[in-house]
């Protein structure tokens, strides 16, 4: 998880006081390609936040080969920038490719652990700390030990937790290894319109809540929040319209302004401050939302209880007693959202992922998808 | 304000950890009556959180006498005690015999402050802090420095601080000095219903928020949630029939839910984390608040920004950056409520109080009432 930036992380602390929040984007940028011969050759990408379609590798990353059964995803439930993974996975069907590791909600100091596993030990990596594995892989990795994180199982060693480039590779990567149906979730046509739409709800919506709840001063709260109104207020009159960000179609744009969406209520309203509205009190965004929800694929990677225990338990600095919310109440993300009045198709001409695997899914009582 | 408990207030600590809130229930007892020597010679009353009618003086106390001019309410428009006697002395209209003096939202470790006035003191006390005055009644005073306080103002000591009693004694004992058409906030035929409504309300919600707010364990967070929801719950049925808490008017008890209701979303929704819903999703708690709100006497003591400065500046335990949310949009205050249709008259044989006094205004932006 990004927002571990590594000083911070020693401290405990979140907020700097005086300061804007700024997110450290300095990540193990290897990638798992499917021809590393070729995308060596391409040239390197620019310096991105949101990744980039199209180049090579940046200076001094490696490149990987696609192999199903080699990789271990290690992404935790709770984390926005994990749950991207956990989506496109599902979507694309790469759960027999790919195998999943999935550490608790509450990271200590040092790292994500795997305390939900038997034992407090990943079954396949043997670890008990997602540090183990970055040690492994650098001795005394100095940053964040961050998920969502993609480790080499033979080594035990991390490839890669540049998240905002995983998503695109399982996209375009690990086509091989698709379901048959798998959407397109980066349509070539809308890639030109897409990209700038990514970029704003990353800076303004996916970062844009940290930096309400992060901010060290009050002037730099008050500009995170008029930042955020701005673009929370585009999408909903770009949603008026669209029954997703770019049309009839969910991309890869949704699934990243998804798992923001997501946790907005539970948990940026009140513990990030991010209190203009609720979600719910935004029509077009709210039933976007809730459409998304209830498509498989989405919904069913999203573990409520998780979400707000790592927040509310991790962020000290802002939530010192630790105590996490019993509200809001979540039912009304199952009521119907009217979205198909404007057309389109979900996913395209492909279809919707099958059933979660018995392993992967949500604890009962942590959705009101998996009722108690 | 009550929740200053001394030893608290000197740690600067509400939150007691592994225990509930408690809330300091001692307080300076004396009242001003009409007749101190008929109040001298009745029994002295139960021990009561919420005050009581027709009883004598506690042990100890003294009966001071009603006299128009002498006595001056110290009142900040933060403190939802002290909001509730800001009310009742406008729909009775005692503002020419009840003079009030306004401490700013912030009180320091020791106690509420002049510093809204000029220069920092209070143009009739002459004092800094009301602290002082306190002193001057009880030298070393070791409680809490709570508002609402009454002060004499030729001794400038505390006449009283005990809020439950302060207002029914306005009702009952200021009788000679009610504007004409001032409303009978304690009907005779009402008052054996009306008792237990006015307690639950205290106990399960105007304290209950801070149950939540101050709880030291999630245990205690969890027992306080549920006792404030089903007591919400309660509320919501209650006024789906009854346009009032005690039917067609206006009375005490709406006085004393009003104040809580007012900062449920601005502040104890996010601030002391009662978010199952917000108050806008309770259709007729929200009709009901909107109405009081949009009553003379009501909305127009209610200063959202002193308001929302007092809590996430003074509680640092639970809000250590003390940064105050730029949320909610609370135009929606002004929306047309629709309750007439539950027929009754909000001022009963009365009518509704004139206009607020000049010097009295809530400051331009601080309510959707008085646009910035």
């Amino acid at each position: 998880m990004p927002e571990q930036q590594q000083d911070q992380q020693q401290m405990g602390a979140y907020v700097v006081g005086g300061e804007s929040f700024e997110r450290d984007t300095n990540y193990i940028e290897d990638r798992i390609v499917a021809d590393p011969a070729a995308v060596r050759a391409l040239p390197a990408p620019p310096k991105s936040k949101v990744g980039s379609l199209g180049f090579g590798l940046s200076e001094g990353a490696q490149a990987w080969p696609v192999e199903p059964g080699r990789y271990r995803l290690v992404a935790a439930a709770a984390c926005p920038w994990a749950n991207r993974t956990l989506i496109v996975r599902r979507l694309l069907g790469l759960e027999d490719v790919i195998s999943l590791g999935r550490p608790g909600p509450v990271h200590d100091a040092r790292s994500w652990t795997f305390d939900l596993d038997p034992g407090g030990i990943d079954p396949v990596l043997g670890t008990e700390r997602l540090q183990q594995n970055y040690f492994t892989r650098f001795p005394g990795y100095p940053r964040g030990i961050t998920v969502p994180a993609i480790v080499d199982v033979p080594s035990g060693g991390v490839v890669t937790n540049d998240y905002p480039q995983i998503t695109l590779d399982f996209s375009t990567q690990w086509r091989e290894f698709h379901r048959e149906g798998a959407p397109d979730l980066l349509p070539a046509e809308l890639t030109e319109e897409m990209w700038p739409v990514i970029e704003r709800v990353f800076t303004e919506v996916n970062n844009g809540v940290y930096r309400c709840g992060f901010a060290g001063s009050q002037a730099a709260y008050d500009d995170a929040y008029a930042r955020l109104w701005a673009a929370m207020d585009w999408l909903e009159e770009r949603l008026a319209t669209r029954r997703f960000l770019m049309g009839g179609s969910i991309t890869e744009a949704d699934v990243r302004l998804f798992t923001t969406l997501v946790r907005f209520d539970p948990v940026y309203h009140g513990h990030f401050k991010t209190n203009r509205n609720r979600l719910t009190e935004m029509p077009n965004l709210w039933a976007y939302a809730r459409e998304l929800f209830q498509t498989p694929g989405f919904g069913d990677t999203v573990d409520f209880v998780q979400i707000k225990r790592h927040y509310y338990e991790t962020h000290t600095d802002i939530n010192p007693t630790r105590i996490v919310p019993d509200g809001p109440d979540l039912s009304n993300w199952l009521e119907p959202h009217g979205r198909e009045r404007l057309g389109g198709a979900p996913f395209g001409e492909g279809t919707p992922p099958g059933p979660v695997r018995e392993s992967e899914r949500v604890t009962a009582g942590h959705s009101p998808l998996v009722p108690a």
